[in-house]
């Protein structure tokens, strides 16, 4: 067993540095390009989903409910693919709102409307407010920050703990009016994994803010996305908040990227009826209807949910051992040497690795010297600025296992060398 | 012959009101629904397409200029489907932006980021300007007016006349720096079915408004969309506000919803590659990219310019008949009597009725009364009120031509009833 970085005397590191560097340099001259940047899955998922390419083949597929999905209409989308997400998300299907091929777009549109039209029960559009404050726990998803800076909204950090976000901050953070919302991916939070406990969601149901136009942002991307656990269940945050009396804080939002074809994929928007209803009113200026025909090619290929979940344990064989790759790596090379901590997701699609601050920068440059690329350093913060420099995210998904075997190896390399060069600065 | 109804004594015209009352109420009894409301394509056209369903059928098909469509990624489009509408279009292929299933939500989206963001050119976002004035030439689309009117913006008419908008008007108003934009379909315009002309055209290419923001909204909905007639040619808008000095100012939009299916199709947005710079720098925060197996279907499906214009003969062949039928009874049943004007369009999906002034919402609540729903009167003007109360929007498409046949009989019988009962009270 290595001994911890901190427990070496200067010497041993300085001969430990000297080894890492050549092994580095040795790394390096194989001239690999690897890419651990985004969650993309990789194309044997794709292929395993081939078949919704002929899910309909006639006119006569294209059908549905007595509605003919080929034509015009149906603003909401059609009544049978809101009845398969009601099924997979645990909601009702009048609560459903069927969308495009991204979710982000939905979540965008969401906050779009705050800024220009306001929402159900704003007291005008938030674009008339001289500030709109937005709490975002970290580390989070990069998407979501950006969306809420591209709005000029002041992000408020809210850290992450292994059971949600901090919910003692958040309960006195929402007491000033200017807080608008809060981003939340509440099961294999992106980056952790983290699932947030019955209590987290208790509790953010409950939340009493001072903004009456408080928005929940439920990102429930992972929803079914378990890959080396059972099924791990999440309350339906439509019906706590209905019961806890705010009916209409919440959005939730869900895609088939990560089920079907993240390029070609249907979205949902679950909300209450009366949400609903206010945003239609809105959406119908924008669009006649999503693309009906792919959400039908989608109830027909997914069927049902215990369909659904079936397929998702052909994706869950297929990124298993990614998974199981990186924490091997980590468990092995950097654990004993005390330099980053780091959840053991059962699901979702990333492994977030903290180490000692200061080290995800050079840890990310000298990745990248080597041929790897990985989601830069601080993404996973508002505005791109991680204040300890230490959060680092993997994305294991898109690669073969043999080249992300090579991947980690370098990755591990680089975060001792980074580690030992600063301890040898010090 | 029969003689024109200003030219009858009021004792003829009683007689005439009692037959055509007898008339209305014999065809009012036969309890018929006719749907005449939107331009939407009838089953057949639909049925035209079925090759769209199988473009794709292995993965291996899923794969465009190296490109895997399946997978998360190119922000603006494939490729391929960049060329097929360049060609289409007359522009460049890095001139186009390919979206979803709806050219009404890029164009919405654009006017949205206007406002929340401000546009290449803008000083601040619009949502930060006391008043947004926007042209509408009139009649016009009800969904353009629509979007202008959900932002707030002050609309000014401008009416059409046989070669488009009133260009002395234009030219005028866009002189006030609160004049932001206008929305032109340029090509069999909605409802009138007008081709701009070749001076119209270059006139408001040449356009000096005083706003630098400002939007030419160039809705080419109907570009390839002849029924009746050889292929009518527009020049390249986007090289003419090029040439002229203008290149920011333009948006072009286009879709296959009326070439594929309406409600799955792909749709297209050309700008100047500056502006799609800017653009996309917005959108990227909104999508990763809009479903590219459809774009890439659509890609395989219609091939290029010259087999989409086959195919754009043989929706002509089916909706001809449509517009024939409307335009025979208007001339023999109406004409004579000198109760309405409307264009011969020779493409596009509407025919324009305007009635002697006063007659258009009786016409449309008889009309209802008998069983045959039609665009609502108003509905081609800003905020839905037609000063006149002259204008209806026929939408010919969608039924099968007995149906029309029924449904324009009742439609003339309403005219007529409504134009006495008009006479006769004065």
């Amino acid at each position: 067993m290595e001994l911890a970085y901190r427990e070496r005397t200067r010497e041993e590191l300085r001969q430990e540095l000297a080894a890492v560097r050549k092994r580095f340099e040795a790394l390096k001259a194989k001239g690999l390009t690897l890419n651990m940047a985004r969650g993309k899955p990789g194309k044997e998922q794709l292929d395993l989903v081939s078949g919704l390419l002929t899910a309909l083949t006639d006119p006569e597929d294209c059908v549905s409910d007595g509605i003919d999905a080929r034509n015009y209409g149906e603003l909401s989308g059609l009544p049978a693919a809101k009845r398969l997400f009601a099924e997979i998300l645990g909601c009702k299907p009048e609560e459903c709102f069927i969308g495009g091929s991204a979710s982000l777009q939905l979540m965008y549109d969401t906050i779009s409307k705050a800024f220009t039209h306001g929402l159900l029960r704003s007291a005008q559009p938030w674009s008339r407010l001289e500030r709109v404050k937005w709490l975002c726990p970290v580390p989070g998803y990069d998407r979501h920050f950006k969306i809420t800076q591209s709005f000029g909204c002041e992000m408020i950090p809210v850290p992450m703990t292994p059971t949600g976000p901090d919910m003692d901050m958040v309960e006195e953070l929402v007491r000033d009016p200017e807080v608008k919302g809060i981003w939340c991916v509440p099961k294999f939070s992106n980056p952790d994994g983290i699932v947030y406990s019955d209590e987290t969601v208790r509790r953010l149901a409950n939340l009493q803010p001072a903004a009456p136009d408080f928005l929940l942002m439920w990102d429930n991307a992972y929803c079914i996305h378990e890959f080396d656990s059972e099924f791990v269940p999440l309350a339906d945050i439509l019906t706590l908040c209905r019961e806890a009396g705010n009916p209409d804080m919440v959005f939730e939002f869900a895609s088939t990227s990560k089920i079907t074809f993240p390029g070609a994929g249907v979205s949902v928007m679950a909300a209450s009826v009366d949400n609903l209803k206010y945003m239609e009113n809105l959406a119908g200026v924008q669009i006649i209807s999503y693309d009906k025909v792919n959400q039908l090619r989608h109830v027909k290929f997914l069927r049902d949910r215990a369909h659904t979940m079936e397929l998702m344990q052909k994706h869950a064989a297929i990124i298993r051992p990614k998974f199981r790759c990186v924490l091997r790596h980590l468990e092995e090379e950097i654990a004993p040497l005390g330099l980053a901590a780091w959840q053991r997701p059962k699901g979702g699609y990333f492994v977030s690795v903290n180490t000692l601050p200061g080290l995800a920068k050079r840890t990310l440059a000298l990745c990248r010297e080597a041929g790897v690329t990985m989601t830069d350093a601080g993404a996973t913060f508002p505005y791109g600025v991680d204040p300890n420099d230490a959060n680092i995210r993997i994305a294991p998904t898109l690669p073969p296992v043999e080249e992300l075997e090579k991947a980690m190896e370098i990755f591990c390399v680089c975060l001792r060398l980074a580690a030992l060069e600063q301890l040898i600065e010090e």
